[in-house]
């Protein structure tokens, strides 16, 4: 427990402090000597506007911060915790820990940001929804910053059908922010997740967002930009995401209202064009997409005998996901993804009631 | 003109033999020898629907072809002639003759082809309107092929703003198809050009386009699709473009009325991604385009004292393009070109009335 202190009491050295402080942890060195070099500089350094509250006071606030997540049912997931996305680790500069409201098994699933405008056009919101809404459905979780506009429009898609989406917020992740987004934040975190690297209580502050969107970025195994002008925060999660080493795509839009000037930017600089979810999982290397049109591809193949979702059912009988998930031990979107795969390789199919069934072809 | 007349005969000859015919010319071969082979093959296969008419009758026929356009202000342009745009001329198969109404002259300027849907959208007639209005300012011919949509409104953009335009038929010259179009063909022939490769008097027939696509593309600098679907005959367009060795772009648009799929697939495939005139400018090597926000480049610069346009111009002393046309023996089109390059590097600069003055910074 001293230890997920001290990398919360990480969290509240200067903001400028923060890249430094996780390269560090990066390399090895310990949350405690970390901390303690970097109060002796904030001590010592005049440059900076308040003073230095010392390592004790830090450390107590982080204690009090972690109480109260306890109290309103926050998980806080240290960086070094098994249940911390694996993804947002390999990035220069992870946060040393993550509040989340929600259920840490979402980050299980593999995760693509959608990002845009705060006033996204009806076009782009009906592309973030549609393109959400079609993720969730091959059991993406849709990454997004819960802002007006684009972002809500992306997570409402996802929750239209049940996906989960994950919303990474630039104020304490107990923070309605904007409040009008307050139930759809609840709405997120039942199936999915609200996240912040910044301790419960935390206002928004606008120096927070630029440094939250390498979080969506880090999360994610592809940022699509829907609907960016030329100066969108969007692209700040562009870059983020570039020199995280994923991809970037973009969705074309109208070239008349300038609304699309940083989207188009993207593309003429190589990002790939998006016109629907099947080019994004296609792009991801997912092995599925535009082929599905031409039917299964591995049909004739061999069956996977040691595949752990197959192994759960049983030819000709359908199962619901929670039995399925119960049987196998995965959660609920690791396992949509991979019977996604199965249905598109032909050894599943869909039966009545959402329920799955194995497609013994070799009878 | 006997040779004139083989050459129309030639365009007498089934269409599956053009392509064939055309390699023969450009291969040198006389076009005697190869209308004489030709009928023999079409007399002696009976693949052919209708029986050949023989050498002497489609020489007849050529030459009251001939006759017709002279009575009609056509002129005949085989490609031959130094008039035949030259740019045409390298194309694997070009016309044997140009059936042109209009100034010979419109083929001395560099032009871009503008194509689209016959169904444009509101949003496609707007970018085509721009982008043609654009383009002309800087000089540059718009081709395109006069069908309703985004053709049509690429030929009024240009014109909107006095530009010339060139349409490509896919019938005679003299034949007003579609029909509304009659009164913009007109309009066109004033100061540009309507063109065809087929005899005056042709009806319009489907098979007559896809070729006529060819010369569209092949008279072409770039060819910018606008606003084309999975099938469109743009894209047959931009195939020829790309067969022809031009640049071929696309301008991006909707992602959820399938308009653009087309036109997308093909910035997939690597198409330049237009959203301004300078986009292609830009594309073509012109030299001028973005940079021009950032100011006269050149500004500093020598003055290239041996610029025949240049040469005509008293520092100080407006002149306007007619009065400039005529001292320095260019058409009015190439010297625009070359006006407006002058003035984006800093020599020349606009007055009053459409006048150029000649900026001497020396001074």
């Amino acid at each position: 427990m001293s230890a997920v202190v001290d990398l919360v009491a990480l969290t509240l050295l200067p903001l400028g402090r923060w890249r430094a402080v996780a390269e560090q942890l990066q390399a090895g060195r310990t949350a405690p000597a970390i901390l303690e070099q970097h109060c002796d500089d904030w001590a010592s350094n005049r440059a900076f506007r308040s003073p230095c509250p010392g390592v004790r006071a830090l450390r107590a606030r982080a204690t009090k911060a972690l109480e109260r997540a306890d109290r309103t049912g926050l998980h806080c997931v240290p960086w070094t915790d098994a249940r911390f996305p694996s993804l947002l680790r390999t990035i220069a500069d992870p946060p040393p820990v993550l509040w989340l409201r929600g259920s840490p098994s979402v980050f299980d699933a593999s995760s693509v940001a959608l990002v845009g405008s705060r006033g996204g056009s009806p076009y782009a919101l009906a592309v973030a929804e549609r393109l959400a809404a079609d993720l969730s459905a091959r059991g993406i979780v849709v990454t997004s910053g819960l802002a007006r506009g684009v972002d809500s429009a992306a997570h409402r898609g996802a929750l239209s059908v049940g996906g989960q989406t994950l919303a990474v917020l630039g104020c304490g992740a107990d923070v309605a922010y904007p409040a009008e987004h307050k139930g759809l934040m609840a709405d997120i975190a039942k199936t999915g997740g609200v996240v912040s690297e910044l301790v419960p209580g935390t206002p928004p502050r606008s120096y927070f967002f630029p440094r939250r969107n390498r979080i969506i970025s880090g999360l994610s195994r592809a940022v699509v930009v829907i609907e960016a002008g030329e100066k969108s925060g969007s692209l700040i999660t562009a870059r983020s995401a570039l020199e995280q080493g994923r991809d970037v795509l973009a969705v074309p839009g109208n070239i008349l209202n300038g609304r699309n000037r940083g989207g188009h930017a993207l593309l003429r600089d190589g990002a790939k064009i998006v016109e629907t979810a099947d080019d994004i999982v296609e792009e991801l290397g997912l092995g599925f997409g535009r082929t599905l049109t031409g039917g299964p591809r591995n049909v004739g193949g061999a069956v996977p005998e040691s595949d752990p979702v197959l192994a759960c059912l049983v030819p000709g009988e359908p199962s619901d996901v929670d039995t399925i998930a119960e049987r196998s031990g995965l959660s609920t979107a690791g396992l949509l993804t991979r019977l996604f795969e199965l249905e598109v390789e032909g050894f599943v199919g869909r039966a009545g009631g959402g329920r799955f069934v194995r497609l013994d072809r070799t009878c």
